[in-house]
C-alpha cells in the first residue's frame, strides 16, 4: 500500500509476469481460483462487513447484500470462463475455391489485454472495489489486476485485497495477479506505466475524464473504461399516475434514499405530471431517519448541490431533509425532494441540472402540451439509465419517442421499475454515453464486462499442435467454434433479395 | 466535396439525420441497399478502375481484384446484417428467485452508434476508401457514413461516392446515408463536429495520432479506430530454409514487390539465418520492371526511407533496385532488399526500424545463438502481423516463444505464407498493438469489423410491444437469441469443481 516509485516498479513488473502466466492458466484453474476468492470474501464476511460498516456508514444490510452480490459476481465470471463463448472463436477453414482466391485457414479469438489497472470507487466498498466487478471481469478475462484502493475505506480495502489474493494465490494463481495500492499518485504513476495495459474507475465526471486524458495520450494509448456522471432521469406519464400512484411514489422513495441516494443509477430528476399526486404522495412517505453519508468530501459535495438547488428561483420543497455536518465534515443526511415546472429546470439547467450524490431528487412537473423527448433532448447528456412510468396498455407516437430518445441517450431503459439495484446477469448494461461513461462500448456490470479486456488474434495456417488451445480442432476446452466450411460461401443477397 | 463550414454543417446535419432513419431500417432493406451498391460498383467497374489506375499507378490486374473485393466485402455485410449474429442479442428472463433477489426481465443488445467519420487510404483506391471496408462495416452497422477522401484519387472519390450513395438511396438508404467530404480542415472539423459518433482512419502513424487526440481529447469524447504502421517481421528458420528456400524467397518477393510494397501488411524485417540461401535467391528473383508509387508525397517519404537505411553502416545490398523521380516529384520504383546482422539491426535500431511504404525488404541474418523472440522483443512495438516459416514438423520451446511472442505484439500470426493479401472472411483479424492501430480491440477487415460502430443498450421491464425487434419472444427478424430462462441459475463452480 505504499507508493514510492521503487514500490510501484515492483509492482508493475510483478503484475506483468502475473500476467503471463494468468493467461497462459487453463480455465478451469482460473475459474477455481474466482471461485476460492469468492469462498475466501464469504468465509469473512463478518470481519469485512464490520470494517467496511465502520468505514463507509453504509447499513449492516446493504452491505451483506453487497458482499453477496460480490461473491456471486466472481462466481458467475467463473462460469463464464468455463464456457468459454466470451472467446468469440471464429474459425474459416482454407478454401481453394473461395471468391476472391484461395483462403488460407484462419483461426480468430480473443486473449487478454495484459494488466489492468482499476480505480475503485468510494460508494461501493465490495462491488465496486478491489474484488468488484471490475476486478472480477479483468481476473476472468486472464489479466492481472491492481487495484487503487479508495481513500474512503482503506483498511477495508487492504484486507478484502488480503482475502481474495491470499485465495487466489493458494488455488494456483501465480503471485501478484490481484494487488492493491493505495494514494492519487500510485495511482497517476501506474497509469502513465508502459506495462499498464488497460485502465478502469468508477467515480466523478471530473477525476474520470483526467484519468481518460491520460491513458488516451500516452506514448502508448490505451484503453480506459470509467463510468462516470448520470442524472438517470425517470418520467411518469399521466395513465401512469392515474393508475398506480401510490407504487409510484413508495418505488421513488425507496430509490432515492436507499444507501443515502449515493448510486450512479439514484433518479435525480423525475417528470411528472403538473398537478399531480406524486409530490403529496411522496412527501408522505420520506422517512425521516439520518444516514450518514459516506466521506467528508462527498458529504461537501452533496451540501453545496442541495444549496444550490434549494435556493434556485422556482424550485419549490416537498421534503425538506436535511443535513447535519460534524465538526470534522461528516455528514448525516435525511432525503430531499423538491419540484421544479419543466421550463424551470430548461431555464436553470446550468444551475440544477449536475449530478446531486446523495438523497435528493428533482420532481420535474410537466404540461400536458410538453413533450417528453423533447424535454429530455433539451437538458440531458448521456446517462446510465432512463426509466419510463407509463399505463399498462398505454401506447403513443409519444412514448414510442420518448423511449426511442432513451435508448439513444443511455445504456439502461426501464419501464415501470426503478435503475437503482443493478441486477448482475448476461444481459445487464451498465454504461452509456458520455458523461455515463468514457467509451460506451463497455459494461462494468454483467456477464458482458469481461470484453473490455480482451483483444483479437488470428492465427493463419498454423498447424495443430502449436495452435492455442480454443482454436484446435480437437477443441480440448470445449469452447464454442464458430465455423465457416470451405465452399460455404456467402449467400451474398441470393437468399434475400428474391424473398 | 466543397468544404466551407456551412457546407460541413449541412453534410453533419444531413448524416445526423440519415443515422437515425438508416438505425431504423430493417435488416432484409438494409441488406438490400449495400447488395444494390456492390451491384452498381461492379456495373461501372471499367470506369472506375480507368479512373483508378490514372490516378493511383497502380495495375488494371491490382485494382481488378481490388474492387472484387470491395463488392464482395458490401455483400459479406449483407449477410452479416441479415444473420443478426452481430446484435449479440442476450435475453435474461424475469426471476422472483434469483439468488441475488428478484431479477427483473432484461434484454440488451448492440445498437449503431451514429454517423461515422472515415477518413480513406491512399494505397486502396477501393478497399480502403470511399466504399471500402470500413465505410460498409459502419453502413452495415446501422450508421450513417462520411468518407473524407484521400487526396491521392480525387476524381475516383467522388465518382465511386455517386455510384454508390446513388444506388444506396435508389434501393431505399436515406439521402446521405453516404457522404463524401474531401480536404484536410473538413475531415478535422468534422472529427471535432459534435454529431459525429466515430472515426475510422488508415494512414500514417503521425496523421493518425494527432486524429487519435483529437477524438480523444474533444468535449464528448468519440471511438477512434485508426490503423496505422506496421513493419510485419517474419522468421525464418534454418530447417525451413533447408526444407524449401525456393518457396520461401519466390514468396518474399512476390510480397514485397506487389503493389510496389504500398501495402501496410508488407514484411519489413525477415529474419534468416547466417550464411543461408535466401539473399542469393532472393537477389535472382527481384524483377527490374519500375512500378509508378501512389503519389510524390509517398515517393519523397519512400526515398527518405531508402537512402537512411542503404547509408546505414553494416547494411548490405542484396538487390538494389531503384528509384527514379519525375520532375513533378512522382517516383518509379524497382524492389530493392537489403541485409543486416541482427546485431547491427539493434544497434542501428532508430536509424532502420521505421516503416518503409514501398518495395523494399531488409533481411535481418541471426545466428544459431541467437533468440529470435528475444530479438523480436529488444526491436518491435505492435504489429499487424507476424510471420513464422518453420519445417515441417519442427516444435520447441523456441519455437513457440516466438509464436507467443507474436500472438502478444500483432493482431495476426502466419504460419508458412506472407501477410499481404489480406482474406475477407469471418475470422480475419486487420489490427493490433499500437502503433499497429490506435485502438486493438477492433479489425477493418473481415466480418468482426461491424462491432466497432455500435453499442449496448439494455431494455428492463419494457412490454413486448414497444421492444426492438431482436429482443421481442417474437422475434421478426430471426435473429440469434441467447437466453437465461428463470431458474436457471449459473452453477457457479459447482459443475467443474467437483470434475
Amino acid at each position: 500500500m505504499s507508493a514510492t516509485p521503487t514500490d510501484l516498479d515492483h509492482v508493475a513488473t510483478t503484475a506483468a509476469a502475473a500476467a503471463v502466466s494468468w493467461a497462459a492458466t487453463p480455465p478451469r484453474e482460473r475459474a477455481r481460483a474466482l471461485v476460492a476468492a469468492a469462498d475466501a470474501l464469504d468465509s469473512a464476511a463478518a470481519e469485512l462487513i464490520a470494517i467496511a460498516e465502520e468505514e463507509t456508514g453504509l447499513t449492516t444490510a446493504r452491505l451483506t447484500g453487497e458482499l453477496k452480490r460480490t461473491t456471486v459476481q466472481l462466481r458467475m465470471f467463473a462460469d463464464i470462463v468455463v464456457d468459454g463463448g466470451y472467446l468469440d472463436v471464429r474459425i474459416d477453414a482454407a478454401d481453394p475455391d473461395f471468391v476472391l482466391g484461395p483462403r488460407p485457414d484462419l483461426r480468430r479469438y480473443l486473449v487478454p489485454v495484459g494488466p489492468v489497472l482499476n480505480f475503485a470507487a468510494s460508494n461501493f466498498p465490495f462491488a465496486f472495489s478491489v474484488a468488484g466487478g471490475d476486478t472480477a471481469s479483468a481476473l476472468a478475462a486472464g489479466c492481472s489486476v491492481i487495484v487503487k484502493a479508495h481513500s474512503g475505506h482503506p483498511r477495508l480495502s487492504v484486507r478484502t485485497g488480503e482475502v481474495a489474493a491470499g485465495a487466489l494465490e493458494a488455488a494456483g494463481a501465480p503471485a501478484g495477479v490481484l494487488q492493491v495500492v493505495s494514494g492519487q499518485q500510485a495511482g497517476l504513476a501506474l497509469l502513465k506505466d508502459e506495462r499498464i495495459a488497460a485502465g478502469s474507475f468508477t467515480g466523478s465526471i471530473r477525476v474520470g475524464r483526467m484519468l481518460a486524458d491520460i491513458a488516451a495520450t500516452r506514448p502508448v494509448p490505451i484503453p480506459f473504461f470509467g463510468e462516470l456522471g448520470s442524472v438517470n432521469p425517470a418520467f411518469v406519464t399521466a395513465r401512469a399516475l392515474a393508475e398506480r400512484a401510490e407504487q409510484i411514489a413508495d418505488g421513488l422513495v425507496t430509490s432515492v434514499s436507499g444507501s443515502a441516494g449515493q448510486l450512479c443509477t439514484k433518479p435525480g430528476f423525475v417528470f411528472t405530471p403538473r398537478g399531480g399526486a406524486l409530490s403529496g404522495l411522496v412527501a408522505e412517505r420520506v422517512q425521516a431517519a439520518e444516514h450518514r453519508l459516506l466521506n467528508p468530501s462527498i458529504t461537501a459535495g452533496y451540501a453545496d448541490r442541495r444549496e444550490s438547488i434549494l435556493a434556485t428561483p422556482g424550485v419549490e420543497v416537498v421534503a425538506g431533509g436535511g443535513l447535519r455536518v460534524d465538526a470534522d465534515g461528516q455528514g448525516w443526511a435525511t432525503p430531499t425532494v423538491v419540484s421544479v415546472p419543466a421550463a424551470t429546470l430548461v431555464a436553470e439547467r446550468e444551475r440544477l441540472l449536475d449530478e446531486a450524490f446523495g438523497p435528493l431528487t428533482v420532481l420535474v412537473e410537466y404540461d400536458e402540451a410538453e413533450s417528453l423527448s423533447e424535454l429530455a433532448d433539451m437538458l440531458f447528456e448521456g446517462n446510465l439509465t432512463g426509466t419510463v412510468h407509463a399505463g399498462d396498455d398505454e401506447d403513443s407516437p409519444q412514448l414510442r419517442s420518448l423511449i426511442d430518445w432513451i435508448a439513444g441517450h443511455a445504456g439502461r431503459v426501464l419501464f415501470g421499475g426503478w435503475p437503482t439495484g443493478v441486477a448482475v446477469t448476461a444481459a445487464q448494461q451498465h454504461g452509456g454515453p458520455w458523461p455515463a461513461t468514457t467509451n460506451d462500448s463497455g459494461t462494468s456490470v454483467g456477464g458482458a464486462a469481461i470484453t473490455r479486456f480482451l483483444r483479437p488474434v488470428a492465427y493463419q495456417g498454423v498447424p495443430q499442435r502449436l495452435l492455442p488451445e480454443p482454436l484446435r480442432d480437437d477443441n480440448p476446452w470445449g469452447v464454442p467454434q464458430r465455423r465457416t466450411p470451405a465452399g460455404d460461401s456467402p449467400s451474398w443477397g441470393e437468399a434475400y433479395l428474391s424473398a
